[in-house]
């Protein structure tokens, strides 16, 4: 086999190449955001160019193509796990040489653009000021639909960058039967009225803060020796090897639980990506199949498992160290209560679980509407306003509060949304499977999160790669893809707080 | 005149993209030393090779050589500034394609094995561990030399690297008549016998050192917009773009003034960085033309403004404001005594003012026997020890506190000892000169830095590689490089602490 050996190796040295570039890539970007001087922007502008320009360069090399072809011929040769390996890297390769350098370039520019004018059209609530560069934005998403190719939809080709195994079909459905579920739930909920927080108007150190989350990041099982926390001004996790996992988070002086959920949030990102083989480390094998199945892990140790009842009884002891007199006669009950209290919040990233899909659900025929040229971007502040009025059953103050609160679409992620639905519901399906096996209650009162975190290695992130989401969690479950056991859920824990029996 | 603009500016933008990737390597290295947690290093060092790799490529590239070599044949018709790009970046070009890609490929390996095998033979103290590797080292370095070619000595070959236009020949020289009368002065300073430290033995809080660094460094015009400070075991200094510079410090709880003139040091060396003309960013000529006149610059603010008597005057009440207690009785005299204490160490780094050039000219005459095939590795111990004996008196211990205690050998780094002792000469030239036109003790009493930093800034800084560290000192002293300037400014210090005239 000689020389086949050797052409397999140095096919892995090529992808290996690729990944240590993304590497590098997202270790400027993680600077920028953590560290870099304000001087520093504009050269840090070019030196991004040029990596990103070079791993476009590696992605697309016919030589590479020549090499994965080889080894797609002769895949019953191979090893299992070099078999998979080989396929999602020919997949890979063919997405990336279905878009021509110059699209590359022409959206770089666009989008550097579009972010501009969104972050003034929304300083001055005016859409207007965003219309021209949203459209060139969206007129070049849909160019790269045609160029990806698609069944139905062109709105289809954009999800996959997102969520391989899911389109629009599916979506049409699941949303449309989730919309109704989570609706009844949200007006049920709201009607009971809105309590004040006991929480605001105090003041809360960032410093014991800071150490409460590196605690409880210690607590879930993040390993401090192959990564760490930093603080941003948007909380993120980010990657350069599965041993050099970095998460950030955000400490807000005034509330005390934004910084220890962005921890929660971002730590499970991290576990996810300190949790793949040892044996995929450097091949893309070890990465997350979609971004609603990485979104699925941060949202259950943001929410199944952060604002879960047991874990406020863990919690309270933790903070009464810190703040004491701050905390005084406050239990457990009352957390639980504030963490998920329920009003009417026009922002996507502030919504409590019993609204946030809705959110999502808006975005999402929005933006399929928009590709499928069914829509045009002028008359996106009007639709966005009549969604949100039946859905929500008000209306946003302004378009800074509707149509203009996300930087998705000036960053032309078109296809994105949906993920974080699918985070939410993938979450609720996991959790369901997993609490056949462990008292998931207990061990959070216990703050014994180990064994958690260790069922959710061997069932979801030692698969890395293998499979689609949808597949990760039809082994899982046994079922599809589902939204019953995120109502389920919400049932559950909104019935409790509310004392509502549905 | 069409067709040669857009071809030199094809050419300018390959200079600048091996700028932008050399800025990309300094920032996997920032990270590797300030954040990386351990178990990202064997990633790190894989991105590191492939960036290495990446810069080696575009530096020798034929493209950028037949461009080169276009616009040296037609420099009559460029612009000043382009005509000295272009001469530097051939410069550059000429000696990168000397040395082929093998030669790095061995020297790397070699490196790396010379490092470990240093730190295991420094901890025994054992230097039989290192022999083996630093032969490896010291054969690649004299390969180096005859592949780059050299008049006199295989030696020059080397020093270049460090110090273009200096060579052997001057060193030689210049160190045997440097030594003879540092020596005398050392000798004579030793012999008034050694004061105890009265700031030993106490505890100094870390944050309060930081808040005081950071003081220091706005005072002497360090430009945090377009820079940072952070901890790292070694001080260092680095920078992705004159507008991103960045500093290291290293903090000791045991002792307040490590810090101090830690950042001092590494202060001096970013003021340079920022200080290149803004017309020259992105090219070649922001940077320093030798790493002497690099010296120059942190020692002159570390030393010759951070150890002298005025400066005591200044810091005095700012550490009392954070130390107040500790500092009690004590006087600009006690603080300016204290950190000009004379007394045995063997090691380099530790070493004062008075003896600082001795252990280097120590150096200097080892690693030019060595590069010129006169002293074998085996015979480096004894050598040493005999060297030092006649030089300071007495013995080290042993070869950890000798002739194991420097990193510079295991790295490769033969040519790189001089540019200290040539930044602490160049650095007393300077000041001479620009005592003709300030009054800088009265400057450095009110902590009015900025007219010094600013006189710096237009006879040096914004040179750039223009000119050589020599040229530039003979432009701004009218005299060659010397040792009397600096011999004088180590009477006058030394004999006003301890009261010798001389």
């Amino acid at each position: 086999m000689g020389n086949q050996e050797e052409r397999f190796l140095k096919l892995k040295e090529r992808l290996s190449e690729i990944l240590n570039l993304r590497a590098v890539f997202a270790l400027l970007q993680w600077d920028e955001e953590v560290n870099m001087p304000p001087g520093g922007a504009e050269s840090r502008g070019q030196q991004l160019k040029l990596i990103a320009e070079m791993i476009h360069k590696l992605e697309t090399d016919p030589l590479l193509g020549d090499d994965l072809v080889y080894f797609i011929e002769r895949q019953e040769y191979l090893a299992p796990d070099d078999r998979a390996m080989v396929r999602e890297a020919m997949y890979d390769y063919q997405r990336s040489i279905k878009i021509p350098e110059q699209w590359v370039g022409k959206f770089a520019q666009a989008r550097s653009k579009a972010y501009h004018s969104w972050v003034e059209a929304r300083s001055k609530s005016d859409f207007s000021l965003f219309q021209t560069d949203l459209e060139a934005i969206i007129n070049l998403c849909r160019e790269k639909a045609e160029l990806l190719g698609y069944a139905n939809s062109p709105y289809d080709a954009l999800i996959e960058d997102f969520e391989r195994g899911v389109d629009t079909k599916l979506l049409d459905k699941l949303f449309y039967e989730l919309e109704i579920e989570q609706s009844k739930i949200y007006q049920t909920i709201l009607q009971r009225g809105i309590e004040k927080s006991v929480f605001e108007g105090k003041s809360w150190d960032t410093e014991k803060q800071w150490e409460i989350t590196l605690r409880l990041l210690n607590a879930i099982g993040f390993d401090f020796n192959s990564g760490r926390q930093d603080r941003s001004v948007h909380p993120f996790t980010t990657n350069f090897d599965i041993y050099d996992v970095r998460i950030t988070t955000r400490l807000n002086p005034d509330y005390l639980f934004s910084g220890i959920f962005s921890s929660l949030h971002e730590g499970g990102h991290a576990l996810y990506e300190q949790g793949f083989r040892k044996e995929d480390r450097g091949t893309c094998l070890a990465q997350a199949p979609s971004l609603g199945i990485h979104e699925s892990q941060s949202r259950f140790w943001e929410n199944i498992i952060g604002r879960s009842y047991p874990f406020c009884k863990f919690l309270l002891p933790i903070l009464k160290e810190y703040f004491s007199s701050e905390l005084e006669g406050i239990t457990p009950e009352i957390i639980y209560k504030e963490i998920n209290r329920v009003f009417p919040n026009c922002i996507r990233v502030e919504a409590d679980e019993c609204s946030y899909n809705l959110h999502i659900i808006l975005r999402y025929r929005i933006e399929k509407d928009l590709i499928e040229g069914k829509l045009s971007v002028s008359d996106i502040p009007e639709c966005w306003n009549d969604l949100f009025k039946s859905l929500f059953g008000y209306l946003p103050p302004n378009d800074a509060y509707g149509c203009l609160q996300d930087i998705h679409w000036a960053h032309g992620s078109f296809g994105y949304f949906p993920s974080y639905t699918l985070g939410n519901l993938f979450s609720a399906q996991i959790t369901e499977k997993m609490k056949s096996t462990l008292d998931i209650s207990e061990l959070i009162a216990q703050g014994d999160f180990i064994p958690i975190r260790d069922w959710l290695k061997e069932h979801v992130y030692k698969v890395g790669r293998r499979q689609c989401s949808r597949d990760i969690v039809k082994d899982i479950c046994g079922s599809d893809i589902s939204h019953q056991p995120y109502i389920a859920y919400l049932k559950h824990k909104y019935g409790e707080i509310y004392k509502v029996s549905w």
